[in-house]
């Protein structure tokens, strides 16, 4: 573990820099990610998102170009006020601690944050949406996107879920992710959570008889949506008391997930979205 | 380029085979799809997606584990029985080929299939969708398959588009693109279709001042998007007669284009679509 240094700039030339490796553990290693809680974003949109949502940053190491750049200033001297170490390097490091070719001007270290299962409020008028076993980092960082887009309150990953703090998880979110509360829970915990719910729990599901137009969705409404290959587990069926199905023409099987949770979520906010 | 043979069985074990050569060279680079008009497309379902909507298959390369397989030997049967050469190789020339650890069990090669401008036809009670210079290839490919799930008539890109073709967009496509009809159109060459449109041209914009949920879709609609960054070229918004937007709330810059694009069509085929 690298020693945490408060508030401070310094340069890194080196490769074999011990920061730099541990960024490039981040990056590459969900193992590293959930041991030290921290994890990487590029680019520095998300570094303002990060800062403005007042989330913690770690590191935020600074490309030749972030040097003149006004905004990229700005994030570095608040994240050095809050306590973040200032890393000024090269672009050849840049692109060794996010393994890119061309790599963004601004590479951030953040303290990841999820809920606990009690922290999942339920406020009168929104929507979570609970994802069983997402497999793909795209998938998830979209959804978290669009949740985002359509205020929803949070996303709930329920049993082994990819990481959402993997780079391309992060990536896909564009900056959503440092907006929209996340919380894990076991299936057991998620069974109990839906059970009590006091709105609308509507899961998609392939044998869904109802239509996903046709629910009065009741606030809150909580969304179950299942696993790309396996669709929702069997075992969480029973907590669902709607199991909608979005109609299908053609030839294809299903929709993607983020899509597919796109259709649904605007269809759920239908009564609440205004231009 | 490889000589073609015609429906004959043929034993890869070497790397280095010119058949291997030129599958690799289809997978990593645009130039050889397009000189050729070969693309490759990974798996067993995609294969008999291919042949069930009757597309022309050179090759078909069966890992050991396709040689018990039933459906892939009717696969097989029916490709080379059309004039392809059926390849039996090992699970490390078929790694080799797609540059996988783990390689489906049949890769094959296909004869790709373009509109040109003048088939794309705008029967009734349809929907055509138009992709301004889409750059990503998992948007394109789970565009392909949202058209096919709202019974969509076909997808035009406009410019410079990725390549449908790619092995990332067919695979996102899940097996849609065989059923999608596909075209490529020039700016201008576009414009010309939008301008004597017999139906609704809806584009996505963020200034549109209408939303989605508005318009009063006449069939056959054509939905225009615009690229991911940088949104619909202004050079073409007078093509389009109504500017429509999707809101959105939070901190949200945007939707996901594949995401905004399946909401904007479950939309448009609200009135069509049944369960």
């Amino acid at each position: 573990m690298t020693e945490r240094r408060q508030g401070a700039v310094k340069q890194i030339t080196s490769h074999s820099n011990p920061i730099v490796k541990e960024i490039k553990g981040l990056v590459s290693q969900r193992k590293h990610r959930s041991q030290s809680g921290l994890f990487v974003a590029e680019g520095l949109k998300l570094a303002t998102d990060a800062l403005d949502a007042g989330w913690t940053v770690r590191y935020l190491a600074l490309g030749p170009e972030a040097r003149d750049n006004p905004v990229a200033q700005k994030a570095a001297a608040t994240a050095k006020a809050r306590g973040a170490l200032i890393l000024e390097v090269s672009t050849a490091v840049l692109g060794a601690m996010t393994r890119k070719d061309n790599p963004q001007m601004v590479v951030g270290v953040y303290e990841q944050q999820l809920l606990s299962a009690d922290q999942i409020t339920v406020p009168g008028s929104t929507v979570w949406v609970a994802l069983d076993r997402v497999r793909d980092p795209g998938n998830l960082g979209t959804i978290i996107r669009t949740v985002d887009a359509v205020g929803g309150a949070g996303v709930i990953l329920v049993g082994e879920c990819t990481d959402p703090f993997a780079v391309e998880t992060v990536r896909a979110t564009m900056g959503s992710l440092f907006h929209v509360p996340l919380a894990k829970l076991s299936k057991d915990a998620f069974k109990g959570l839906a059970e009590k719910w006091p709105g609308t729990v509507a899961a998609t599901h392939l044998k869904g008889s109802v239509d996903y137009r046709t629910p009065d969705y009741r606030d809150p409404v909580l969304l179950v949506m299942g696993n790309e290959q396996k669709g929702l587990e069997e075992d969480l069926v029973p907590a669902c008391q709607t199991l909608i199905r979005i109609p299908q023409v053609g030839e294809a099987d299903s929709l993607n997930l983020a899509v597919a949770t796109g259709v649904a979520l605007y269809e759920i906010r239908r009564k609440h979205l205004e231009l």
